[in-house]
């Protein structure tokens, strides 16, 4: 086996092949690293790779802390995203579906990473199966993008419905969001693994980013296809 | 406090003045009780009582064993009922909507409970989210009722659904059945109780008779004002 | 399918219809929303709407905040709900039972809530079941409302013995008051669905809310019948 | 530390010094034993201490083999136990209450250990909450009692409602008894550890044996105190 | 059944007959009361009982201010307990034994509140299983003690041993102290649960307030006896 | 909205628009249902669409009579899989990797759904990390396919590890198979779902059904984009 | 990396250089597997190493039958293990303690599976530690022996006893033994991990094969020190 | 049994045995004790043993008033870790490894105990399965060490590539480090206990202390070999 490229920082090992081998560079998970970690992590990924460079979950204080270190880059608030580099939009396109207001935060952070690395995105908000013509309203545009990013807390049922409306592929968020019974995404994540549309694949808690990568690779393969 | 009426079996103390109380005498719980006990409490209360007697969880082999010693009483496989004295048909009609095949054994307990004790019934069964059609079908119907019991397993998602589009009472009964992450029914009991529709209220999983009983005291309030 | 009037805010879908399909307005659940979501979603209600408007889970400064902006509008501060435009009180009377002093939060929700959507309330409180007698004093009150809501946390028995002490409908409200093995309402709420009294309901832990919603329900099936 | 005696068996090292430590000699628990062991261990009790030997959760098939190897002893179908020697009944008097006749297991067996060595016993069962007159008419005979024991699955609220009743210790024992949303007594253990009656302690989940067994101990402080 | 007297405060319902029924008032959990809430109850057991009054888990200034306004009490830091009219000691004792100083806040609840009803109270910690020889230089002391309460968080395994060294009664309190796998208790409520010592009996996570309750139920049936 | 054909068959209603919709008809999960139930839907579809008709988990009796009834039709044991009418294999390939000879019968029921709906299937087993010179061997294998289905227990890191290997799409199958602390599945799914891979995507527990649905979703959009 | 050599033999990859790479060649898992496969791959190990080869939880005649086709071997049916040329025993030695008699399949595999590889093994069984002077009876012995197993059900705090009473490995058993509370192991294996002895490890439940290899590890390195 | 020496400090009971008995004097956890408290301990520690005595988990600010009290100590901010006489480094030598960065305070309490308490180390970090070439690169200098500590979160699945890799003792450390669905470690806590790697043994979630505890017991023992 031929060894892959390794960058030594000291506190981190970066897989630089990683790019090469899956298309994106090694996104940085921001939470537990030091602002000064953070800088020399990115500013090694952007030395030894050439595509898009992302920071996940981060404040706007870090952002601009790093940015002044790294200098360029772009911050979005809503996805809590810091990114150097994204790519071109090409012709896959993905929309972004949540259930309430409250599915923001992780729908805006799919979206904003599906957007750096390359995808199209449509974003379609608060259409919540309580009030079943929402959806139904969008059901066409659903049905016109490559596949379909579904963003919900709660009893998580928005996933059930919209993979009986559409035949592109399906990734179901569970979010933290909701209350009373919710226990902090868990009946979600567990109703969506329930759920009776067939099909549909899960994702972590919260995890825009864990969907917009798995999106990512199925842009791949279709674009590999084309 | 006036002292409410007890039959002493030895096993058992019978609350006579349920009937009168509650409006249904004590219906009783087959499993774990011989056939005769069952038999000495249908005796009790069928002697003591003037409506419905019901025991629930029943085989075929006890229920006819129970029926030759008490007399009379008509057994339902499907719901595992064993009922003497059924209540004739009021005003007040409940639809019972599941959502899968496999919910049947508690849509048919919610039924014939309902049934025994002088609702009117509606089943409408096999209405799963991920064929909408199948649900906004009959939406029409569901409004015509005075409560909807929605039994569902899996996910549970039917029950956000249906209480988005009825005003009328929903009652949802988590089903243990599925597979893979449905957990014996846990995971639609939660989903159901973080429902994004409002008003929703849930019973104990497979507890078609539980949904029955909680029909049947808005049924009698709804005849208390007429 | 006669498609339902939708409001489009950008950040939310408004479901405009609800209010002629269920009789009550979209509700606002306050949590997570900013105050200018909040501003902009009740506007949007109070315009398009004839009824009530409610926000919940609201603490006073957003409220003064939103009523600065909006105009109108009532703060109860126990119940942390924002009101406009309350409806008239009808002939159906709930009692809103509580097992302690600190169930008082979800049984404000629940008694403001009522109210404010045009139920007649009447509170109990401090009334569990270690020191029976307090229950048994205002048994006959609870038998002279139409509906129970039974708020209570730790071990939730309040809700058994209401349930068989009234032949009304009882909508069971576990809290997450308590302490010890409490488990934040988790306790409450199995148990709750354990219990053995027939035909109790439960909805989500500390949901006042969805509580008075759920005899909402109840009382426009009544209000059918008269 | 003087050492205590111990009877090595090869497959088991008996605790003989525990008659005279505790009052009681070691109780075996039956299940994931032969026959044969069961047989050795009786038979070693039975020649080196001197009150009585007790194997619990046996069958009768059990049960006869091993008396026929042992000679002597009593088999208690409804509680599962054989014992040797039972002692004379003393002063201490402990109620038996339980909520349903499916509990009636687990009480058998809390009765049964209990009268085996020497406690004074009462049974009282079936009056679960749901139908409180049941317990109210009891409440003088509990009071009488120097201990009670409360059996009860489900939502176990009996043991709240009892320890709010009598004065006396209140030993709680979950069962395994009940559906739905029971979990195999999980819900009754939190629900009786969560109580709103203070001073009520609780035992493992069908415990008869343990209640009994907590009930000797503070029988042999009272006999110590007279 | 005679009315038990109640008195309303309009926030509370004070159980009076307590005090007379169990031999202790009614004991007022502080956490989710206002001061002025405290402050009323305490006032009115203070003048409608005869014997101590307490509030649990209070912090000092509380403290300090419901003192000032009803008058006299004590206060106990390390328990948290404000009490007033403290019982003299009896007869009976108990010791209170921790198994690490981590243990303390429980251990000086169940220490305090048993003085504050009269009970004699013996305090040994740290104790631990990891080094056996600590608990085994105090068995002598452990037996000469009516009860003991073991008060233990991590794997609990103190009450086990305790269990296995006296034939007294045994309260075993878990305690939320601990790390890694202690879960908040979880781990030593269950495994307390488990124990292999007979007739241990167990309360609820960090329950000093029950445990102590508990032991005064035994010590009334001693006093009853003597 | 245009109503989708439904057959009533009066115990399941058909939702005969799924094949166009989503491009393969309604897969009818066996337990639960009788043969004649079965043999029903079975007909009722192939009468109705035409493509692939599956039924899933059921044993070869009941494969055997459906046959009979329905005539033709193929069944494959290891997958427990009766299915009439397979699709012919097209371009788009799947790996369906197993982590172990326990996960054989998920990675059976994906391999032989995927065949039946026109996938084509390469099977690389027993495959676990433990010795990771088995998966390193089959890297550049499971690079050329378009999609993996990783099948797993125990821990389920074969998931991670794969998801690190290739760039297509990863579905991963958290299987019930595995000992110890497996617990039926659910530490797998919970590994797989906190992944460190990026885009790995998940589905219920033994659902190689679910994962081979996925798959399907994914390559009908491949198949759009050639 | 130089390939590990493997051999296919269609529904398994035995990894031939674990013996090397280990010291244990892979060992069988029996159960899942059928009978052909134990007898193939027992083959393929026994032809392509030169050590021990062992296949654990077979029942006597999944034994036999394998026995009979690959010729040789023996099996022990307390330990459910099937073995061929057993290692001679070296200096190491293994102390096996066992709490209680329902530990003993667990202990009797760790035992089996350590004397299989050439570890020396101690048996000592039912020193649970409610009879405390069991365990300091054995102190001496547990202290000669270079570590420790201890195998335990129920709460599992023999394991923290024996923890703080020797300097060498101790590496605990939780089992499924116990009933109540035990939960099917996970009350002792959560207690073992929260446990206050310092420096314990613990393996899966039931998992005495897990045991004896972490042992085989120890020994290993001990092996390489001398 | 001879009794062991114990210095009792009011509100604790030193252990001063242990370092005889085990070859580490008492470790203090630091949560939960005032500074005065830990003063005390270690004071009483470094008077009555010889060897290092160590305190866990304390911040900067308690390590620098207890130096100040007690004389001399050396702090480590990233273990957290206040240590006085440093053992000297043996011939042991343990590989500290590490998942990713986020591991890190559960990696540096693991190395800098071992390191106190006289073991060589090795850390190595940053090594997670997602880019396999990092583990792969390291081998060699895994392989050379005596024994392993993993300290991983999310799901763990480093424990189970590394247990395959080497030969020596593996110590797995859960971390509660990680999002989405890492549940505070318990997901890495059951993956690691359900890893298919034989002989891995597992330690409490964040526990560096202790996986170095189960390391120095490993020592001891080879030690004694040599």
């Amino acid at each position: 086996m031929a060894d892959s490229p390794v960058l030594d920082l000291g506190f981190a090992q970066l897989d630089l092949g990683r790019e090469e081998r899956q298309g994106v560079a090694e996104v940085v998970y921001g939470p537990g690293k030091t602002r000064e970690q953070i800088t020399g992590i990115a500013a090694g990924l952007l030395a030894h790779n050439t595509g898009p460079v992302l920071v996940t979950r981060v404040d706007r204080e870090t952002a601009d802390v790093v940015r002044g270190q790294v200098g360029g880059g772009d911050y979005d608030a809503d996805a809590r995203l810091l990114c150097w580099r994204p790519a071109p939009a090409g012709d896959f396109t993905v929309a972004v579906v949540s259930a309430g207001t409250a599915d923001w935060p992780a729908a805006a952070e799919a979206r904003a990473v599906a957007a750096a690395i390359g995808l199209g995105t449509a974003v379609i908000h608060d259409v919540g199966v309580a009030g079943l013509d929402r959806v139904l309203a969008v059901r066409d545009q659903l049905r016109s993008c490559d596949a379909v990013i579904v963003v919900a807390g709660m009893e998580g049922a928005l996933a059930s419905v919209v993979g009986g409306l559409v035949a592109s592929p399906v990734i179901a968020v569970p979010t933290s969001a909701g209350y009373g019974s919710s226990f902090e995404g868990i009946t979600a994540l567990l109703a969506m693994h329930a759920s009776c549309a067939a099909g549909i694949t899960v994702v972590g808690i919260d995890s825009g980013f864990g969907a917009a990568m798995a999106v990512h690779r199925i842009a791949r393969t279709v674009a590999g296809a084309r």
